[in-house]
């Protein structure tokens, strides 16, 4: 499939003007359009700009409210409980976020439960954000049911990825990664280019073995790290489900279809640290482990960040790569004759 | 190795003489020799009675205090920091976490962050606690450095593993699992068996690969899952020092060892649910996972929890193998001819 090299710049302005025209307020746009391209930038296409045009269409479907905020209220002290109002993912979390970074430092920990709000997005940005200001950042979100339980056939668990901050220097320490083996958004990837997938990674509709990525969007993907992936990526489901109200399993739709009212949950939890001295002996730990003697000469060492870090150096030198079809949508949505926005 | 079938009254009132005459108030022995023995029920022997001789020799020496109850004081509203002043794990663990369950109540959530104290056993007795009246708790420790960093050649993470309790019907749901692919007891049982270990497990003290347990002890075990595994215990590693100023990677000690004073953090978050209701819908779809198509008809998919509770009710009417050599140095303990306690 021919992809285009854009310019960081230019795809964050048309970008935004597609979210406009669809009725986002010019600051939500923004925030929504800085995160699908801080995904391209630090190599997760899958959580890039492939996700617009469908989010478009949510808009244009009702169930994403470019306008909310949300409504926030606290349930205790530290404790944030969020109705996203069908909302956009960023918009909401970044200003659940702003309120319990805040908090934290009072009562030390802090969470939002967030339900009724749209795709988070790749977590790393919110987990970078947290832990360049000095706070740590543990964060879940939950999915559609994509991946199957050890053992069993169907897709009953969402990918349900965990991103965790930690303040280091030079950089933040963060953490992103789904509970399953790969993402859906990989799979999707994986079949547009018509690319075979790896023998473990996916079962199709059936509950049998695949290599075939479009047979494996209709099936199950497995759980990262055999039974203990499976432990944990239900764990959080469960976390999430108990903190939030979200849907559980096969209940969870709307966020990677274009009709339905997305019913999944996020949690962030903020924690203070002990002291900034602890926060040196986590830098110089971290190098340490950069340093030390790796199984081959020719592959260091690496620490979770630091390869994002790199690509999104690399690519705003570049440009980032995005799919004809993908762009020229896009462009669609933001050469519109008139803003819908009254 | 010759084991004992014990019974499981037996077992205790000796563990408990035995601490009793190592110094340990009456009540602190019980809920440290409770937390031993119900790792042996639900088939943990390397978190079991095996622990016990060391623990005791480390109460001889001094680093393990096993009278305090440790030095709490609320950094804020939800974060209480305590220095374990060197007492029992499990003692100065569930003194916290009374603590915070009761601030929970309030402010929606609440941590503990522990520093100064001995190994806390197994971790998932703390999280069916929590979960058996009705909060969920997320659970964090380190260790020593045992486990290598993904493509590296010395261990410089601990096991770290994490809980996480969550209420549900007819049992709570019970996550309690390393980072690590397996954990040093597992090694230490291996070795002690003479029994060889799986490629992939360990390396040896060079850093190559080996399926020696006695090689391994003095060696790294691989982290579970691969790149994600290493990445995920790297962030618990970090997200506990950040809170508790713990020690990190090969600066940990006294989790193993006899003499060392213990310098690794445990971290204790409890958050209250959304509402009653969705712990029904929990319940309903942790029955549904184990309803579902399993892949082996002869294994059915499995919630994490539910076979350590199968081993319970087994071994408690069993009783709990221990071998010879364990056995014989906790009677001596508990044969001592007077208490030392003045």
């Amino acid at each position: 499939m021919a992809e285009n090299l854009v310019d960081v710049a230019e795809a964050t302005r048309v970008s935004i003007r597609a979210l406009v025209n669809s009725g986002a307020p010019e600051n939500h746009a923004r925030t929504q359009a800085e995160l699908l391209i801080e995904a391209e930038l630090r190599g997760r296409a899958s959580h890039g700009l492939l996700r617009l045009p469908r989010l478009i269409d949510r808009i244009r479907n009702g169930v994403a409210n470019p306008e909310t905020t949300g409504r926030a209220q606290w349930r205790g002290q530290a404790y944030l409980q969020v109705d996203g109002e069908r909302g956009l993912g960023p918009v909401i979390a970044f200003a659940a976020l702003d309120q319990i970074c805040h908090r934290a430092r009072e009562t030390g920990i802090a969470v939002a439960a967030i339900s009724n709000s749209n795709h988070l997005g790749m977590l790393a940005l919110y987990a970078e954000r947290v832990a360049m200001q000095g706070q740590v950042l543990f964060a879940l979100t939950t999915s559609e049911a994509l991946v199957h339980p050890w053992g069993g056939r169907m897709a009953m668990l969402g990918t349900n990825p965990v991103a965790i901050g930690v303040p280091a220097q030079p950089l933040p320490f963060v953490l992103d990664m789904a509970t399953s083996l790969i993402s859906m958004g990989q799979i999707h990837d994986y079949a547009n280019r018509g690319a075979p997938l790896e023998p473990g990674w996916a079962l199709d509709e059936n509950g049998d073995p695949t290599l075939d990525a479009a047979s494996a969007r209709k099936g199950a993907i497995a759980p990262f790290g055999g039974p203990k992936g499976y432990a944990l990526g239900l764990a959080f489901e469960v976390m999430v489900a108990a903190l939030t109200s979200s849907a559980l399993g096969t209940d969870v739709a709307g966020t990677l279809d274009a009709e339905s009212v997305c019913n999944k949950g996020d949690v962030f939890v903020v924690v203070e640290p002990a002291s900034q001295a602890i926060i040196g002996s986590i830098s110089a730990y971290l190098q340490s482990l950069r340093d030390s003697a790796p199984t081959d000469p020719k592959r260091p060492v690496s620490v979770p960040g630091d390869r994002a870090h790199l690509a999104r150096e690399r690519n705003i030198a570049r440009g980032i790569s995005v799919a004809d079809p993908v762009w020229q949508s896009i462009n669609a949505s933001a050469n519109e004759a008139a803003p819908r926005r009254t």
